[in-house]
């Protein structure tokens, strides 16, 4: 089985897919789509046509793309179980998942690239509107997430091995300091976060460890 | 086991989970929670206490509160199995899951109640900004979701039986509407949406047809 993963260095999403595909220990290909670059790759016909959306990432399974983040780490553990990421039992599972789509659907998609521009090109937000949206964004998101597992004892999100939480949480993490948010009042999401950059196959999905970075 | 819906009729949310619910035969109470009224019902501390995102809907199972619509379809689709929500091969299963969070990732989030509210107090956006937001997420949103089903044969999105996809589009259509946005262009939409209404089950779960719809 041949996969190819078509990524920024710097998105969440694509971030997500890296660490999942590296904790699992498969094998990949990266072909970087530059989101940023004369008006972005991810907007022309032959990228849309594997992703309608034109979101990254696209993972190519043999040749057939597999969109949205979530789906293709639920499709990871179908087909590769092992080291799971998900817990055993459903309702562990159901909170895992849970925690993972607090962030991305609540968080994430309030400061991702398109909604930067619109906020920007059409609201024309001054900067400090625009620092002011995605601080409340962010802030109230992860104060929901911390709730979530602050009665956990760690060290990742749900116990002792990483689940798609963390998987979510890092690039989460990641982007939160891009906008400069004060992250003292998560210890809980900050303890997770640590026990999976203690990984290499973790750090070498880092967005700087990629070959496009910038 | 005792199921238990913490739920608002209009949230899009909320009934992705009647639906599901519905489809899969299981009785449930509903606990109606207002959204609107005296500052919400959801941002009161025993809510809070089940759902730290203050969202609806919650799933209390036997008491233990799970959260998120689509952790909660997956929690149903392991712990009752049939009938099935996601179809059988992993590729397919992955092309569902995809829809569903195409919706729930990157067009509920951007129109829900917690946005309307910013755009209104904090932006203080005229009623044109603000149906100009609605009508640029959810027209790009469905037009993306109407591209990966559109080579497929329905009667649903992804075939002859419905799966967390169309849990998720029904709901996003009736929002759609709410908003005055034109569906026209949507036909692979518009028809999966058909298939589904024409169900009993799903006609239980409508909005309307709520304790609390007022």
């Amino acid at each position: 089985m041949t996969l190819t993963l078509h990524a920024y260095w710097r998105s969440s999403a694509s971030y997500r897919v890296r660490i999942a595909l590296n904790l699992k220990g498969l094998p990949y290909a990266v072909v970087p789509v530059n989101l940023v670059r004369e008006g972005g790759e991810h907007r022309r016909d032959d990228y849309l046509a594997r992703n309608p959306q034109g979101l990254v990432p696209t993972l190519e399974v043999d040749g057939v793309p597999l969109t949205q983040s979530l789906a293709i780490l639920e499709w990871l553990e179908e087909e590769h179980p092992l080291p799971p990421l998900l817990p055993r039992d459903p309702i562990s599972r159901a909170r895992a998942r849970s925690f993972a789509l607090a962030i991305a659907c609540e968080v994430s998609p309030l400061s991702n690239l398109m909604v930067r521009e619109y906020l920007d090109r059409v609201l024309k937000l001054d900067a400090a509107a625009q620092q002011a949206w995605h601080a409340y964004w962010i802030g109230r998101g992860l104060a929901a997430c911390e709730a979530m597992i602050a009665g956990d004892n760690g060290p990742f999100c749900f116990g002792e091995a990483p689940t798609i939480a963390d998987c979510v949480l890092v690039p989460q993490l990641y982007n939160a300091r891009r906008f400069g948010i004060d992250l003292a009042g998560f210890p809980a999401l900050l303890r997770a976060e640590a026990a999976m950059l203690a990984l290499p196959a973790v750090q070498r999905a880092a967005p700087e460890a990629q070959p496009d970075a910038a």
